[in-house]
């Protein structure tokens, strides 16, 4: 399929670029690695994201540009849509970039992209970052620094620093080209893994005396709740990778973060290692995710919860 | 100098491989590529350390069959040294090594290897695993899983999972080559980094309990006492990597630990971003290590300690 998309960008001119809500480091550095390129060439290009760049992508460059309203933008030729299984993951402006003339489709996920019929879907990709990285060079662009630095972010945080099973040889590969061609990958570590705010790490020391573990400390559990958000002026945004801490223990097979949204309403992450599937889990309990990371919501007492969520793992996982 | 370490292993029958005393995953991972290429090609080899293998390393292929004792060994034509900057690293028995005929040293610190007249060393590798690999590709020797899966993990290990500034173009081309030979590397990273005693993650919620923020926030620190281990029942290996959350908080440029040694000693671990440089201001209090990450130890009480620290600090960073 990369003759259609490379037919779409050489004959149009002005192209809107947009990935999902709550953009991560993948939709981040795939839309602004496109948006370099495009500039490169002479073409005209607007990144769009319904949501703000969270402050820990702010090195990105080019990110300074995105916009995050549509109402004084039109007249696309052509729209990226990146990393979304689903056109109504980029949020409420869904039907309008739907009906821009083109719709080029870039995506990893299984189930991606099918939305539109120029689409370049890889589920073998570690990201949507690897496939943008296989296009431009089909399109024979000179990756600047500044395209790489976008797509080694876009590669490091959706394979988690190179360790999770996505990682292909293929990402190696791709990572040093990228670093050959100007991508610093000790600048981009700094700004990902070590610019978190000092309240999340005191929440966190908080979180961790509520750890419990059940079926002999195959399954751990921390929880946060609203009242020790308030005490350490912490937002919800600041719980991320606590559940991720407790997956890192000796013998965790199953972890679980239980975060008091309001009072009695909890979402719950799930994490597992190796074949656990926390997706059924999650499922069981009307959420959803992948094999090794899903999520949930559950209302009742944490007391109720906990029973509900343990009840749950127990029935996937006859096993534990 | 491939020529000449290619032309000992070739000449001799049975040998020694050897690293330093607290052998990290570089040490380990190299000692045992080498072991498992030296078998393949019908020599003897022995893996000897001083030091128990740290259980985190006890997936590593062959890691069963290293001794920690030399009384009933000798008899070797050649040593592999390797890791070591001097060979009094190696341990209680770096005489009775040293004095075996053929010595060759791998190694990828500055000062490496130079004890020895046949060298393999390169500061600008990753790791002693990178530079193993090298030699085995010039060789001409098959990459097996059980190679590739201990040169993968001196790697990981070595660069932080590819976060520090060793890490080259050419350490991801040898991971995409290793990945292809049979390191798998979600499995490799999840017996790396989700192994962790839930004693030292119960004693991680204490000591950031502890956190403490100077310089406006550009240096932070964290202290571990006796009596926080004893109530733990928490060992002194398990405060390691806990000066690295300090330094992945926003702002900090400089991370500090404090850990009591024995009443009113303690050893301090210093970590640093960007160009600070730690390693002034560890020398400063007699101790040493590298830029980003040095250590030293200062007697006293553990106000008086911090005194002499911040000092050291601000003698050195004046622009902090």
């Amino acid at each position: 399929m990369f003759n259609e998309v490379i037919e779409v960008i050489n004959s149009c001119a002005t192209f809107l670029i947009t990935a999902h809500v709550r953009p991560d480091g993948d939709a981040l550095g795939s839309e602004l690695a496109i948006y370099h390129a495009l500039r490169g060439m002479g073409k005209n290009a607007v990144v769009y994201n319904q949501d703000q760049t969270p402050d820990v992508y702010g090195f990105l460059p080019g990110s300074e540009n995105i916009i995050h309203s549509m109402d004084s933008v039109n007249g696309f030729d052509a729209v990226f849509v990146l990393d979304c299984s689903d056109i109504k993951r980029v949020g409420n402006e869904a039907d309008r970039i739907g009906s821009i003339d083109k719709i080029i489709s870039i995506d990893h996920h299984v189930s991606g992209g099918t939305f539109s019929e120029i689409l370049l879907v890889d589920p073998s990709a570690s990201s949507t970052g690897e496939i943008v990285h296989r296009l431009l060079n089909r399109m024979g662009i000179a990756i600047t620094a500044d395209i790489a630095t976008n797509i080694y972010t876009a590669i490091l945080t959706d394979t988690g620093s190179f360790r999770y099973s996505n990682t292909g040889i293929d990402t190696f590969r791709v990572a040093a080209d990228l670093m050959g061609k100007g991508a610093d990958c000790r600048y981009i570590a700094e700004n990902i893994y070590e610019t978190r705010p000092v309240i999340q790490i005191r929440l966190m020391g908080k979180a961790l005396d509520t750890m419990e573990f059940y079926e002999g400390g195959r399954v751990g559990s921390i929880y946060v709740t609203q009242e020790m958000l308030r005490r350490e002026g912490a937002l919800p945004e600041h719980t991320e990778g606590f559940v991720d801490i407790v997956r890192s223990i000796q013998g965790v097979e199953i972890a679980v973060c239980y975060y008091e949204v309001s009072r009695n309403r909890f979402k719950i992450s799930l994490r597992s290692k190796g074949t656990v599937d926390v997706e059924k889990i999650a499922g069981k309990l009307g959420g959803g995710g992948h094999v090794n990371a899903s999520a949930c919501r559950v209302e009742g007492s944490i007391k109720a919860v906990k029973g509900k969520v343990l009840g749950a793992i127990r029935a996937v996982c006859s096993t534990l």
